[in-house]
């Protein structure tokens, strides 16, 4: 779910070896943000996705996302991750209302929900963030690539996304009104 | 609701007296923005209040609104009637999901719900917008005020806003999180 | 949409001429319902859906809709829907929030949006609705038929339903959690 | 917010000291679940409200609610802490979608947002569920009492709900149309 560098950056709140710990015993509160780019309408035109190494070998399209920190506001982590994943000019709008379009429940054993995360038991509140500036892959991505939201439903049906996040990008599209 | 010159800027869709028929045979499709001013974070800092003659002879704070008309999206209503009250360069950006915050359900007989319209039965898909531009009020406001959302929920609770604008405002703070 | 018998019904409104003539000039409010049947735990097991004659001429599965009234709230338009369409003792448990999952713009010109009415430009406030009693169909129904959220998935896909009701079924299941 | 049992009943997952331990590192995630009683059209007639001393020696009103567990669904916590708040027979209508009417953020730093925990970061999924079957307080709570939606908003006002107890209980209100 593209943190893998977060123990780093937030080591002063979570060792590695304490967060291991943690992902064993308690569920780990995530968000996600599917990137857009909207027309002056509000008809999202195009979908964000990142190419990256999954934690399990494979290479496969995300959206953005990652762990929310002690003492940190939701929105606050939505600005963070948008950043660390599409660098610091993507200027994000990030939503008015706390409500997400979806929660995520990756599990880390298959098929108790649709969405699955072998490391731990993470619980993702799932936004659709309009982007307006300049996007450039981050760290660990190898690729940022902007479809149309019918490209993104058919990479979505022919599993080219990593984990779960073909279900998510689907939810988000039916949540714009888009004919999943 | 401030459309009081609908009639007139879409004359080819309905007469007057067309119109008045169909106030008093069917719900009326409406839609309200309330526009809001954000920070970076998407945290409301501002609300839009337009000081207008209301329809029973007094003056208060309203949002936007008007009519959806014959063969127009939602998302076109949303964004003429923003235009229509706050001028060409509000820059609104329009909602990205169809998904409105609350159903204002307008009855022309006090009491039904907490919205009253005494000239129809209207039904309004309300919306929180924020707007980047420079907003300036149009035709029949006599003013546009910026409040805080502090002052916005004491402003409804002290009465000052026209018919059940209020309610609709109140709905909206709770919405963004904003303590009511 | 399911409400070819309207007007018989509500006569004292709205004759068959007078809603004609509304339909050539205003949006009509509509609401839709799609009945399931859930679990203990929340968790859609099935959906109902009722074979019907469509207005081309066709048949197709379609969810419960129609009309509301003047001076008709929500809720009810709803409670009368639902009872028009699955019987008395279906025993609905109408949603508490007036948000609908979704609001879906029938036009009568194809493609402008993912739905179409070929009579009317209807704004259908479209509900989930469970259902704990005993459905029949009614009037003009061929069949009601409860099929599992992964059967209505794939009837959805196939084209099996009538008009526009596939893509308002999976708009339903995406808003359920379900990875359509 | 009333989970002060959790450590006891889910000992398997997390000792006292490892869960004091985390709550000082990451934030938790909680659900919360505002108890209604509904008539048949859906609308809300009583609020349930556990009276409750608080973890500062206070009394105060309280909402159900309390942590999500390792590997367990978000429905499953629902149902849970219903059953631990309200006994056995209150026979809850969990809510078909995961989406809350609002995600609440606890700080243990007051001012932060309206919602404040002094013991932890709390993030809490929040429900509205209705109850149709007999609710008897449990464990530690002193009293369960039903209450209108406007003798609710005017206890949340004067202060006589626990914590940000009376914050999210207006917010439900006006989730569910309420004037709040």
């Amino acid at each position: 779910m593209g943190d893998m560098t977060d123990v780093e950056t937030t080591g002063a709140w979570l060792s590695r070896e304490d967060l291991d710990n943690a992902r064993e015993r308690l569920p780990i509160l995530y968000v996600n943000a599917v990137p857009v780019r909207v027309d002056d309408r509000g008809v999202v035109t195009h979908l964000g996705l990142l190419l990256r190494a999954d934690n399990d070998g494979g290479i496969g399209q995300e959206v953005v996302g990652g762990r929310v920190l002690y003492h940190e506001k939701i929105r606050d982590a939505l600005a963070r991750h948008i950043e660390k994943d599409l660098g610091p000019m993507a200027l994000p709008r990030i939503p008015v209302s706390p409500q997400p379009f979806t929660i995520a429940e990756f599990f880390p054993t298959p098929g108790v929900t649709a969405y699955h995360d072998s490391r731990q038991h993470a619980v993702s509140l799932a936004y659709i963030v309009a982007v307006v500036g300049d996007c450039r892959p981050q760290q660990d991505a190898l690729d940022l690539s902007w479809v149309t939201p019918e490209e993104a439903a058919s990479m979505a049906v022919r599993g080219e996304m990593a984990g779960s996040h073909g279900v998510l990008v689907r939810q988000a599209l039916a949540h714009v009104g888009f004919p999943v």
